[in-house]
């Protein structure tokens, strides 16, 4: 029997939520070894763990994989989230891609000077209703079906549902122009294996909080 | 016959160059529409012609293909340079992704206040030196091939040797430590494919200089 994939990262959200969203997505039982002190951190580098000397970092058949999107295309791959073909690999790449571009705002946003914080939301909800709503909405509405792409579930989805959710969370009524988008969160929450991630007592991380942006400066700043 | 790719962008490298680099090396011809005002990229915009209202965007295959690592993947697995299996894929993948973090710090550069600009090349010398570079030159040196990977070119030799020059540049002397990336660097530069687009007269764009910059300002800042 295969090892279960081990995930190395601090306790919290930050570039590995989407790792952890997309192996819950596949039905994947994973470990986490939480980074908490520089020390961890230089231990992996010194031990030459880290290919590029960074987190996340994934082990997972045999390989110690870095880099986010790698780990993402790799899962993704191997349990048949990245379409059919070609072109709805492309696809399924495409919306991956513009919907990390949101993400990444919503990562970085613990990490702005407190008043920052407020501004920043205002440009996530804008960038996400004028710029990646519209996009998936109109995907939606033209092909009346409940995933992105070929009609199945891919990497597509899981990364745009965790994207909308953590948003929700800042920006509630974030979706109420997008009745399309309200009911594919809705559905897509009900997919088995992402609503038991859902649930209490799952391997999903809460919010960031002082305590996380403390650790991670404290395990990352020179 | 299909038609030929055409890439929309301003008439410099920026995000662009490695679609160009990755075509090149395939061998395939591609035309361009430069970019070169506000109202050009307005006209893309309001005509639906970016997904995500931001270019680069390739017209390809009937498909108009936008975020910079879905267009690299997409002709990297149409003409072999994404590996044999998932496990060189994913290998690439890997490669890529630390090369092109790498890469950003350069596609910046000349987006820096000029007072910042002579730091950052200190801070890119020492990442490629004591990050990525290090990392190569182990791969290179272990398997003795003339790839990165699978033994024939891939998308990650692609990007690394277009990465590396762009680097040597400015920085004449970066691979002074590493006789192998040196190595590296003549075979993959004398590759037929690469070497045509090294001469004269190829679409390979000249490093930015102030016009560049004043042309992506005034296209793309409100």
């Amino acid at each position: 029997m295969a090892a279960r994939p081990k995930l190395h990262y601090p306790n919290g959200r930050g570039r590995m939520e989407s790792v952890r969203w997309v192996l819950a997505a596949a039905g994947v039982e994973f470990d986490e070894e939480f980074l908490e002190t520089k020390e961890q951190l230089h231990k992996l580098q010194d031990g030459n763990h880290l290919l590029f000397q960074q987190v996340p970092m994934v082990e997972i058949d045999g390989m110690k994989l870095v880099q986010t999107r790698c780990i993402l295309h790799y899962i993704a791959e191997k349990h048949h989230l990245f379409g059919k073909d070609l072109k709805e690999r492309t696809l399924i790449d495409m919306y991956v891609e513009g919907t990390l571009d949101l993400l990444e705002l919503l990562i970085m946003h613990p990490f702005l000077k407190p008043e920052d914080q407020q501004k920043e939301v205002v440009n996530m909800a804008q960038k996400a209703i004028i710029r990646y709503f519209p996009v998936f909405e109109k995907v939606l509405r033209n092909h009346g079906q409940n995933f992105l792409v070929g009609n199945q579930l891919s990497l597509a989805d899981v990364i745009l549902l965790q994207t909308i959710l953590a948003l929700e969370e800042k920006i509630p009524n974030i979706l109420s122009a997008f009745p399309f988008l309200q009911e594919y969160t809705v559905k897509l929450s009900n997919f088995p294996t992402i609503k038991r991630f859902l649930e209490p007592g799952s391997k999903k991380k809460p919010p960031p909080d002082e305590i996380y942006v403390r650790t991670v400066y404290n395990i990352f700043m020179p």
